[in-house]
């Protein structure tokens, strides 16, 4: 039987598994991307690993996330990030560039390839025919590293996609439709794969807003073929030379199968706070707005702005609003420049930022108190524009720029005037002078990292002990999320490079003791913590695992475990251990002691261990679930361990 | 005799006093300037106050300081500045507009007339052939009122400029020359007046950057006469009739007077951490920077801009470098896009920045630890970059572009190529749609204000009672700064608009209980301070006064007072007392109760007053200063009060 185009990928770059739904698999990378925000700790994870050279075809460090410096930590992130990329030979996006997806798909991505990214949006490429996945920052680490990504062998959910888009809906809008129909957690264990005629109607750049917003479905990954559109685009970017075919064969099938029909298509708008909150736009019409907010990754094309320009032009913006135009990247803004459609954009009122991701990651742009924002970014989370309780609605550049003329959500069909043809610039202005090539590996060698006093290297981490004597230092009950266990925001981020400084706000919100408490272990062989059912759901942030790591922590004893937050427990060495009967939770409250012994050989040898209550001379069965790669990676104490010895 | 510029532009506006430098005069106020940073109490104040409508010809509210919205209280200042600016007759520049001076300039500035201006730049006007001055918010609140700013009579100092500045030396170096030989504080006490045939060698422009950085050399303001050139100026703006002559007559004389020869200037920079700390540039040429940064109202034309477009066209920024390009007003970066050096720049490598004050003010572009910095900014006091120990080097957008190329503090003459022929655009883009007309004053009144969460009115302050029984709730010694008081920061200033916020980091540094206990003396009728020499010196910030006489200060006893802080006090209805007899001060300890009787009598009768201190049955003499004037201010219980009485 005929492979479809994700099929095709998977298969070109599997090195083990099977490529049965809901098997693990194993894929060799070809290309990685990193942002500063993420980027500052896989490039320590690179030094701790003591990687020479980066091992894929392309690795590349964008600096879009953090713009604002308003001390010298972001700044100097980014020569940090500077110095990195040229110690292990990556390319080197600087500040002002723009936004990583759609400069790598201008000037790096190449059909037929894998890319692993950390970044949600990752996925983006995959509308140049890739297989482009967000992970998080060690799994990028070890691919620029050369070592494979494991995955679950997902689900191929084809979208067949027919007839063609009326005049005023756009890409955006296809999205928007597959999030009102499936929500965001209909792309889970999938990679969505567009096909069919309607596919042809659109651009290399409508399909990245719409792969990129794959990653709002929960989707693996989003692809599309790589046709003469992506051809087309790679020619305009002096890039004809990568272009290869990817298309799925002619007796192709899917998984799960649904068809979209361009033509009935309508703009929609996705209502606070998720992104899966899609309706028409003629019912939320009406709706004062206090902002109107145009770029991100989600609707980085030049058309994009130029529809928007092209509609404001000549006329004057809502008094009392801000309209907020964040180019996304250098080559685009200067082609917008040139082709005045920035000048039409400030004439109306616009307030021009540099290009970058800015309020769509919350740096900057948010909304006033109980004011609504209308934005084409990919995400409305509650409080992610920067504003408690915000109000952020989300929709197509074509409604933005028509609500930011009349103040209130519109339909941009009731504006009087025909639809503006805009498409993508067939003359972009090439130059890669702000995106510094990779040094020669014998260049980079002599190349220092340059830290700042905020940028601190990580430490050595020990494997892992034939015996363990683990006191549990915190017991906590079900669900805990990586939120509990190390806090986002503005107070700890900046702390994202600096270990020692992170680890300290460990679990702060639970027991504002733990981490005191915790790191006094360190010497006399570290602690455990014990807990419920789906313990570290939600964000899939590594230092969640790596603070506590750097705190003592050996092992964690629960009910259960949410998927991502296990995985990372292993990546920094931690046993993450299941009761073999769940009663014995009760039996261990704080201060008890758990002891291994013959810990490495009762590893090896099996799923279960033994582990005696020093307390209450008792013993507990406890079982794990982990492949013969995975205890590998925990007895050399972490990723980072296991890498260097395999060097 | 006949009458220099500064001295015509004082008697027109004389209400009160005589042109006797070391008097008080009484001038009346045209037009007011305010921004964000300031703005939100001016309004406030103006809301206690309860007035009407502007009394002036022209106030205008600018939004430049605060364009970060990381949360939801910039934004909220931006709305509330809007309402309050259509509530009160006012002229509203919207955010984007661009920074305050160089935008009433183009738009508002009248020669012949009076502007007072809650921000210490507010002298580049005096470019233009006004008499332009800074000064503390409630001054400029008042003026909007209609009441005249009262000031010591300067001396007028005179500079002839003779001779026409060289290639690759520009406005920037005349005012750096004048900080190189007088440094920071040359100008006190003083109104610097440029005459002469160089003069007619600098156009409207020009002279506001030299009439800027009158601020950094303490000047009461700068003065240029209104001639052809500002005529000129005006007719480009559309606003020919606004002009009127403003010149010296022939006969003229001046108190201090200097000369410079505009032929025998050289490029040269400001080194850390002084604007006053002045080099030829050859002295600094070859070190290395992080950061080339042009923009801010001390380098505000679009000549500036343009020159720096012609030094990097076709070329490159040096590898690492940050070239931040801030835009000064929305006329001139639409300007600047149409003439193509907007694309010029970017394509050198620039990060371009929405129009305002940016990094000028520490809102983002800070640089690197350990790295230096390179701007056309005012200044360069310690920290002011955002970066503790920062390293800020100050010069003219010609050295700031060629050391952009760089990458090190270059001498422009060294380029290889001609001096570019920039000047101001002669057909620039007339556009007010981002700044907002008042209202009419019938159509004003029915506006309300929109105050989000942050924004707190004035609370009514009493009048002073005639006995006050007043615990001494902290002694400090000699030199108490207004830092030391009320700090700035990042912490500090969100609380701008809350009087009740603010108000809990009072005196936080030198005694954390002070706020706490200050606040439970309100109800009893209050407490006092009691200082040593040089009380309230450094930044003119009213907060210091107001935050205080918040918590209950209701008098500060003290060897001698700091000029401005002297002068907030009295507006904010504190009794700014001293000891007749220094000695007394030994014997005022912390929890002495001063007691006054028939208070009100005694301050109304002379400049003496008695008080008991309970505890040792001991009168003592003190003094005040006070004019009639400034004492029936206190008597009313402020400035606030003072104004609502005589409506």
């Amino acid at each position: 039987m005929g492979l479809n185009v994700a099929q095709k990928l998977i298969k070109d770059h599997l090195v083990s598994g099977e490529m049965k739904p809901g098997e693990e698999i194993g894929l060799k990378i070809d290309q990685t991307l990193t942002q500063d925000a993420t980027g500052t700790m896989v490039m320590l994870e690179l030094e701790a690993m003591g990687l020479d050279y980066a091992k894929t075809e392309v690795s590349a460090q964008y600096v879009d996330h953090n713009l604002i410096q308003v001390d010298s930590k972001n700044p100097d992130d980014h020569l940090f990030l500077e110095s990195a990329a040229k110690r292990f030979g990556i390319y080197y996006s600087r500040p002002g560039n723009g936004v990583s997806h759609p400069v790598h798909m201008q000037r790096l991505a190449v059909p037929g390839k894998t890319l692993l990214g950390s970044d949600s949006h990752t996925c983006a490429n995959g509308c140049m025919g890739m297989l482009a996945m967000g992970a998080g920052g060690i799994d990028v680490a070890m691919a620029i590293a050369g070592e494979p990504i494991y995955i679950t062998m997902p689900k191929i959910f084809g979208i067949k996609l027919t007839g063609e888009l009326p005049d005023w809906v756009s890409a955006k809008d296809v999205i928007l439709e597959l999030l009102r129909r499936y929500d965001v957690k209909g792309g889970v264990g999938k990679i969505i794969e567009f096909y069919g005629p309607g596919v042809d109607t659109l651009s290399a750049m409508d399909r990245h807003v719409i792969a990129n917003m794959g990653a709002e479905l929960g989707a693996t990954t989003t692809v599309f073929p790589s046709d003469h559109e992506v051809k087309n685009f790679l020619r305009i970017q002096h890039r004809e030379d990568d272009w290869v075919e990817v298309v799925a064969d002619k007796d192709a099938s899917y998984d799960l199968e649904d068809e979209i029909n361009l033509s009935e298509l309508v703009p929609l708008v996705a209502k606070p706070s998720s992104p899966g909150n899609v309706v028409p736009v003629t019912e939320v019409a009406g709706t004062p707005i206090y902002q109107s907010y145009i770029g991100s990754s989600a609707n980085p094309g030049f058309r994009d702005f130029a529809m928007a320009a092209e509609i404001v032009k000549d006329k004057t913006i809502a008094s009392g609003l801000s309209f907020d135009i964040n180019p996304t990247s250098r080559q685009m803004l200067t082609n917008l420049v040139d082709d005045m459609h920035i000048a039409s954009l400030l004439s109306a009122g616009a307030r021009l930022h540099q290009a970058g991701c800015n309020g769509c990651i919350g740096m900057g742009q948010a909304p006033a108190t109980g004011r609504n924002s209308l934005r084409t970014t990919p995400r409305n989370f509650p409080g992610r524009s920067g504003t408690r309780e915000d109000s952020v609605y989300l929709c197509s550049p074509e409604v933005a720029a028509a609500s930011a003329l009349t103040g209130e959500i519109t339909d941009p069909r009731t504006l009087d005037m025909p639809y503006p043809k805009v498409s993508e610039s067939e003359n972009v202005n090439v130059d890669d002078r702000l995106l510094d090539a990779p040094l020669p590996e014998e260049e980079a060698k002599k190349t220092d990292l340059v830290k700042g006093p905020n940028i601190v290297s990580l430490p050595e981490m020990d494997e892992l002990p034939d015996t363990l004597e683990l006191p549990v230092l915190l017991k906590v009950g079900d669900n805990i999320s990586t939120d509990e266990i190390l806090a986002g925001g503005a107070r700890v981020l900046p702390y994202r490079s600096n270990l020692p400084g992170i680890s300290k706000f460990t679990y702060e919100q639970v027991d504002s003791t733990y981490a005191d408490r915790a790191i006094n272990t360190k010497e006399s062989g570290g602690h455990a913590i014990v807990g419920g059912y789906n313990y570290g759901q939600g964000s899939s942030r590594e230092h969640a695992a790596l603070a506590p790591r750097y705190l003592g922590l050996r092992a964690v004893l629960v009910k259960d475990f949410a998927r991502i937050h296990w995985q990372n427990l292993i990546n920094f060495g931690i046993l993450p251990l299941r009761f073999d009967n769940e009663e014995d939770y009760d039996k261990l409250e704080k201060g008890e002691v758990i002891t291994f012994k013959d810990l490495r050989s009762q590893l090896t040898n099996g799923d279960h261990l033994t582990a005696t209550l020093q307390d209450k001379q008792e013993n507990i069965q406890i079982n794990h679930n982990l492949t013969k790669r995975q205890k590998e990676i925990i007895l050399h104490g972490g990723l980072v361990n296991w890498t260097k010895a395999r060097q």
